[in-house]
């Protein structure tokens, strides 16, 4: 039985490395691509001249396809858009989706778009826009997220549009594989394990920190103003508890407490400031155990899931 | 391959009925067991003269093994332990776990005892005391929650204890429970799907907004003073909005939040009042379709699971 998503994609296994700002580059990007999933470039707020030169490099890694995801949300989208239309990567997946409009102009030039997306509505809209797949991003993510989890998305989702469906969120090993698969989804996003993959380019104490880290490890901040965002607990979390008791007591904007996370994300996977940087990863960074070469954790993803899914059958016992 | 779970519990399959307060009496108790699963009596507030009435009721309803569900931060929790050391059901789930101190007396008593945790430490302490299982319960869920999503906290409980963990929060099909053994659950609680269940006793208009909700349904509330709990959002979730800000802002205290859900669970259940009370849900109410009654809904999630994992393995194209 030959799978949609890599039939789609053109790719080995349908494993996709979830676009992170700061962390996700053309390095890590046309590892997981080598190693026959898609790697994806984090555009985030990358100057659009970087994410040209970031396509290049990937072009030059790797000769499999990548993609790159772009956040609408973002100041920089319109010129990123510009250089995307212009270099045409293979595929594009697409967060904070305002508007599905921009949909077709990418899919004209033969671009295989993904949005990720929190919620079946939007999922729905952008089928009829005609997307290639859905991302369905679960809330136990890193970084932005939607309410509603993985278990509960990946089977809405999947029930609402006849394009192939992608689960996100919570994903860190086989088992979550076939966990995802049973829930109807045809392909897997996995972001905060490819962290600590050894072509990440993250600094080092963050990947400590990732490979340290238990099941109360993360936190949500600013829920509140509706922009929630998860990332290991640090001192940054008391800061952004601070300020959003100032914004619900009207002591301060939401744009205050959207600004505390200016420049942190950049602070903690870069500079490595693990203290009071962002360091955003999904709750599935307990399930994180170890550093390997991307192509590895893709192998063992799809070894272990194949090994499960074999002896599921008889595991699965439900009669006394 | 005999399943851990039938085999403690006495049951053919390996489904319970979470313990749900004003919703799971005796008459949803009883049918659940009389399906084959475990029907479970929610305590909540229950004065122990009551408990003991429908402890009673249910012996009278059904002879196969049924359980009772206790919240230790209950102000009636003493007196219930009285009844049930006195009553000796042959199944204890213990919600909201301050101790684990309790569980050696009521396993004295030939009482199976099922702590309901939402994280890895409380697990381990509660299989050192003696726990005959551990009931995962993942954020999802309805009512009074964690933060950790069951994608997550399952096969962090299943890799921390030997005993065997049984997963609950955003089940509510056969996709969900073969999901849920694949993260190395060995039987699973649903709560919400049962809501809707013939032989429940809760207001029928409440049964129809919980077969109509959809993927953003349900809201959490009180977050901000520690004590998370999600329902379906009505005028009330507005309600907590105001005094969560009030809160925040040292306008109010914690017990005044608190104080908003005095007496919505059973105005909203038993009442109808699905405005202004509290319709306590899960996620997975987006996944629940239709009445049926309790054994019909059993023997479906197990027709469901069986026929999906024999297919799993195809299914599960990880290979272009």
């Amino acid at each position: 039985m030959s799978n949609r998503v890599c039939e789609l994609l053109d790719i080995e296994h349908p494993i996709l490395q979830g676009g992170m700002t700061w962390v996700s580059d053309a390095s890590l990007a046309a590892a997981v691509s080598n190693g026959g999933g898609l790697g994806i470039i984090g555009a985030g707020a990358m100057p659009a001249d970087l994410l040209r030169q970031e396509i290049a490099a990937a072009r030059k890694l790797t000769s499999r396809p990548f993609g790159v995801n772009l956040i609408m949300i973002n100041p920089e989208f319109e010129q990123q858009m510009e250089v995307v239309l212009a270099e045409a990567p293979p595929v594009v997946t697409l967060g904070a989706v305002k508007s599905t409009a921009v949909i077709p102009g990418m899919k004209a030039r033969g671009i295989k778009v993904l949005p990720v997306v929190a919620a079946v509505a939007i999922a729905r809209r952008a089928e009829q826009q005609g997307a290639d797949a859905i991302i369905a991003e679960g809330s136990e993510s890193g970084g932005h997220i939607g309410e509603t989890t993985t278990m509960v998305l990946t089977p809405l989702v999947a029930r609402s549009v006849s394009i192939p469906v992608i689960a996100a969120g919570g994903i860190a090993d086989g088992a979550g594989v076939v966990a995802a698969f049973a829930l109807g989804a045809e392909g897997v996003q996995l972001g905060t394990r490819f962290v600590v993959a050894e072509e990440c380019t993250v600094h080092p104490d963050v990947k400590e920190k990732f490979l340290k880290a238990g099941d109360r490890a993360t936190a949500v901040t600013a829920r509140c103003i509706g922009y929630p965002v998860r990332a290991i607990k640090n001192r940054l979390a008391g800061v952004y508890d601070e300020w959003e008791r100032k914004y619900l007591a009207g002591q301060c904007s939401a744009m205050d407490v959207e600004n505390l996370g200016l420049g942190k994300l950049r602070e903690a996977m870069r500079d490595g400031d693990t203290k009071e940087g962002s360091m955003m990863a999904g709750q599935s960074v307990a399930l994180v155990e170890k550093a390997q070469p991307a192509a590895a954790i893709i192998a063992e993803l799809v070894s272990e899931a194949e090994s499960l899914a074999a002896e599921l059958p008889s595991r699965l016992s439900l009669r006394r």
